[in-house]
């Protein structure tokens, strides 16, 4: 969102009425969290070497203060490392009914070694869990796998599937061959068969590489919708919908306008070149509709708010639109304002109603 | 080889007393001869779409007569697509007594999508076992897999497992993920179990990718040999031959004077480092004396000889190293001129029953 002056000084007051749920939450284990859930040779490697993968605050230290709000650093933390700050600046201060954790670092370590992958985003999963989910009942999470090690990712979503507290299986729009390969279905196989959704976040090391490294912030900033257009083609082109007929697929920090006119041509050659792809049987909007979900932030914004509302009434899915804010990002979506910039028809189900569905979440009594 | 005036005009007269064993004949299949085995949904599309992955003809097709020897063009056909006029120039020209075959359209077919992948490669094979190892005794044949869909190119080597005809599994150098990972240890398994040997030979659609696509046909030629040193690390580091202990390694056309040196490298480094690698349980060149070959086309030839011999004395397999012409390409080395570049001592072994031991083939009795 670009600055708004906020109108009231209530927290809160102006949503009592309806369910209010975040998709995009981003926790951060400190490197001690990971030690002591490490079984002793990883965690002797971790002590040695730490990850070999940097994340977004090593590549880029000094923009936007790392990437992170300026007020969200907790004394002798990180962003996101200190549940009682999320409460204050999050949970508490929006009065959110449910958040949902996306644990960025996954991206980075599910590219390492591979059983030092799986052991690192397995610890990342159980500090998850006695950290956040046993202390915080507003909140879920996603799994975080080695996504480059499918079985080894597979096994993780299995070891986390009779868990309530996760709620999808997180993955990275930087994988190493094209994500909708066969080479990644062991993943999407487990995550079906425990009824779970897939969350593709934008990220990972690999993620620009279809066009080379970019030389700037701005350039990687932009371009995650394009990383998270040729992630749903994969999905498409390479028949998993088909492979898994349950899948949900959650697009999460890519926008969204760019679906319409992606469908539009994506249904065009398909009429015309359907020869090259006989498993897929539909026209891939058809598809989407059914299986696909976008959530808000970064939603892009015109400077007519009528050309965003016009490109949401191409896509034609008000009904699949989740809220997101993105905290403690720096470019952090306030569940206060950000309303605003949504045409007001999809206000309500947008904010939480949306991710109820999706994530059998309960609804708040209207009040 | 560099160009070497023949001594003798008389075929085959110098080498009676051994056995010849030729590891790297390359056959070509035609069009038509792959539209022949693949069935109706594939050859549609084999037909309308053909392959999307080129090989080094597609892309340079100007340079050394498209690769091959001016003199190894049939009528109508393609170097290599012709038992006939195998025989004639090397089979019965140098009195061969086994000659192993390498069909390197795998390596771009097996990048494909992957079912395609795999029945381009079955089609492949299916054509070797009818046209070449049905007709002439003296050859056998690596098995082309799709090595991109690990689970498929497994599935394929079971299939040809129960046939003698098929000596070993051909993998290229140019695999999308470093190719010693255990995404692709589904094909080692296969191997494994049916007994064959892996045989890495230089190429494929990504094979330069680690540096970048290279600018010049000299830089692929002479790269050849990193691209072979990258995929022994990559054996070597990720454990594949302590998790599969009977797995035999054969590299082809990567040359072999570079191999001495780097296990100084990796077996210094390993002292010092193998923290890093705790699955690395014994020095890495204790390993490749035990589980690698070498083959000698193209061999690195120094102005002085002896600068050749001190090389393979570093390396000490001299039991491991397979005589290779490369027929048909344009630096293909002759049997009768090729022994001159090795030093004595080993020539015998070289030619011949280094072969005959690797793939279990009779040796010529001494004449």
């Amino acid at each position: 969102m670009t600055a708004t002056a906020p109108t009231s000084t209530r927290p809160g007051r102006e949503r009592t009425t309806r369910t209010l749920v975040d998709a995009d939450i981003h926790p951060h284990a400190l490197a001690r969290d990971v030690a002591a859930r490490l079984a002793p040779a990883h965690r002797r490697r971790w002590e040695m070497f730490g990850s070999r993968v940097p994340g977004p605050p090593e590549i880029y230290p000094r923009v936007r203060n790392a990437g992170f709000r300026v007020d969200a650093w907790p004394d002798g933390g990180f962003p996101g490392s200190d549940l009682g700050m999320v409460r204050d600046q999050l949970l508490d201060e929006f009065d959110v009914d449910h958040g949902i954790l996306i644990p960025l670092q996954g991206h980075s370590w599910g590219v390492e070694a591979p059983e030092y992958a799986a052991a690192l985003c397995g610890a990342l999963n159980t500090w998850i869990r006695e950290e956040w989910l046993d202390r915080e009942p507003r909140l879920r999470s996603s799994i975080a796998v080695p996504h480059e090690a499918p079985d080894l990712a597979a096994a993780e979503i299995r070891r986390r599937a009779g868990d309530p507290g996760f709620v999808q299986v997180l993955l990275s729009t930087g994988t190493e061959l094209s994500v909708g390969r066969r080479n990644y279905w062991p993943i999407f196989a487990a995550a079906a068969e425990a009824g779970l959704p897939i969350a593709a976040h934008t990220g990972g090391l690999a993620q620009h590489r279809s066009a080379g490294w970019p030389s700037f912030y701005l350039e990687e900033h932009v371009w995650n919708g394009n990383t998270m257009a040729a992630l749903l083609m994969s999905f498409l082109l390479e028949g998993v919908f088909e492979e898994f007929p349950t899948l949900q697929l959650v697009l999460v920090e890519g926008g969204i306008a760019w679906a319409g006119p992606l469908l539009w041509a994506l249904d065009q050659a398909w009429a015309t070149l359907r020869e090259d792809v006989p498993h897929l049987r539909r026209p891939p909007s058809e598809i989407v509709r059914e299986r696909v979900w976008f959530t808000t932030q970064p939603i892009e914004e015109p400077d007519d708010p009528r050309h965003l509302e016009l490109a949401l009434r191409h896509l034609d899915m008000d009904d699949r639109i989740l809220f997101a804010s993105d905290y403690p990002h720096w470019d952090f979506d306030s569940p206060r304002h950000a309303p605003r910039a949504f045409p007001a028809a999809i206000r309500e189900t947008v904010m939480g109603a949306n991710a109820c569905r999706l994530y059998g979440l309960p609804a708040r009594d209207a009040g």
